[in-house]
């Protein structure tokens, strides 16, 4: 559930006094704000406090996040001079502040549970830094793959190549698993996708040196359950107009799946979240390699009352689909 | 090609002189400029120009539509009894200026080419008029359907009659199709769409006069084809974020499929314009059933003289797979 604590009255409090970008780079308050939701939602795991656009803004790319508006580069990337400029050596180096906070925050979790990192995709970063902000219809990313390809694949290739150094250095700063957002594959053709996209995810998977950390792909919206399922990762994110259990036969025992809660159900009365929750496991049906989560990030002034409910409804209705997988397994 | 003529400069012209709402109720105008792309862009078909707004506008809520923002109601639908308010009786009547744009653009046609009208569906339509603006997240639609379920189907029931008398209305004017756009079909789970989407895109379909006029459904995202397959209609339309060949053998004859170029592709060089819908129809392949087109609306900024080659190279190209499919049925 990513994100999962910033909507915390206790996360609110301590981004009263610090901008965001203050927060990812200052590892005691980043530590502070990842550890909050494993005492008040008791979640299974945590995710690391940081933005996937600490990679664009390490780079050289002055980066404004303001709550209301999103994320903003004030010069975006439009010609092949500005990516050439891009300050790609030693990218570990300049996020050392991510691997600082990834440290103190293990220290913090003290074995509680899992610490999870994460990063942007290729793709989904060279959006932000073309777009520059945000964007309805993506035309100017597009227009820039469509016409200067070179440039863009260059972007791409750069990007896939810092993303593995920054998810090597994550894991072996202590991450017990990382996972790889794709937020706008969901804007892209099949075969687009395939070319600006999923290749670099598929290289990220195989250069990265996991150590046995699970490697968990997020590619939202996109159709291609085939190629997903033979990427080199362990477990595919889906969203929530997904049917879990579809998805499931479509990649059949090949990735684990990771989801898919509508999060807006978190807004409705306790019985419905019940119920939605109880529906994703039942598509899921019985039987190991269902991660239960939101099918995307948790959505400010969702009421913490809902989600710590949400968390307790997980833990309790799962447990009978692994049972009786167990007693299906000894019949 | 909805809104086809929108980015012309020609139909520029004309919208400088007068705001969003009054071209819309102005018959002459609205007919005005939904033959110009027929002259200009060479289309073979036309669809009327107006807004699925028009209904709510119709049943009392004050419309506002700024360009740059989108459509927004002063006073969204919050409460059970406001919705009992909306004026809904004669409905058609209070929308007689859409009828009379029908008419006076079929003249205008003269049997050129044959006219589309539209329609939102119920959810869609229901979405803008709670939320009241454009939404990020769709919070307010999604927590009222959770906490409100009574009201919104009631509210649901309501848009689905009066889109059938709409959309008779329509045809008796003389359109010779009518399709129902379910954009924010996008943001809802399998169980949700079919609830509070689907089952009133059926009732409409299946209450509908149509004196033979096709009926197309457009339900933006949705995954469940199966279901959409079954519509008693007679043609899905895909976004381009799908396989036009797999969902064509999903539905396996039951449906003609309309689109789906990745509308960014128009501000694409000639070469890849050419490619990429020459990828489309080999991937719908051989047959009849297919109705080229953009997979969603054009976009501002698009180039007239790109969408002006991209309909030549629609005609070009698809003839060699009509002229293979009947060599095929010789042979």
């Amino acid at each position: 559930m990513r994100q999962a604590g910033r909507y915390l009255p206790e996360y609110r409090q301590i981004r009263e006094k610090h901008d965001f970008l203050t927060m990812c780079k200052t590892p005691e308050l980043a530590s502070e704000v990842t550890v909050q939701p494993i005492d008040i939602i008791k979640t299974d795991a945590a995710i690391l406090f940081s933005d996937i656009l600490v990679i664009p803004e390490a780079m050289g790319m002055k980066l404004d996040v303001i709550e209301s508006k999103g994320p903003v580069f004030d010069k975006p990337i439009r010609q092949i001079e500005q990516i050439e400029k891009l300050q790609t050596e030693n990218i570990v180096e300049r996020l050392d502040y991510v691997m600082r906070a990834v440290k103190m925050t293990k220290e913090k979790l003290d074995g509680r549970v899992p610490l999870i990192g994460f990063s942007g995709s290729p793709w989904t970063l060279a959006a932000y830094m073309v777009e520059g902000k945000a964007s309805k219809n993506f035309d100017i990313i597009k227009s820039f793959i469509y016409n200067e390809p070179v440039a863009a694949h260059k972007l791409l290739q750069i990007l896939a190549d810092s993303v593995v150094e920054y998810l090597n250095a994550k894991i072996r700063a202590g991450c017990d698993a990382v996972q790889i957002f794709d937020t706008w594959a969901s804007i892209l053709s099949p075969t687009d996708f395939e070319e600006f996209s999923l290749k670099y995810i598929r290289y990220i998977c195989e250069n990265l040196k996991t150590n046995g950390a699970p490697v968990i792909v997020f590619a939202k919206g996109a159709n291609d359950f085939a190629s997903l399922a033979n990427l080199k990762c362990d477990s595919l994110s889906l969203d929530w107009t997904r049917d879990i259990g579809k998805i499931r036969a479509e990649v059949v025992g090949k990735k684990a799946l990771q989801g898919n809660l509508d999060p807006t159900v978190l807004f409705a009365p306790k019985e419905k979240i019940r119920l939605e929750t109880e529906r994703v496991l039942q598509s899921f049906g019985n039987g190991s390699g269902h991660v239960f989560n939101l099918g995307h990030g948790i959505l400010p002034k969702t009421p913490v009352e809902n989600t710590r409910y949400f968390v307790e409804c997980v833990k309790e209705l799962s447990a009978k689909y692994h049972i009786e997988q167990e007693t299906k397994a000894r019949a």
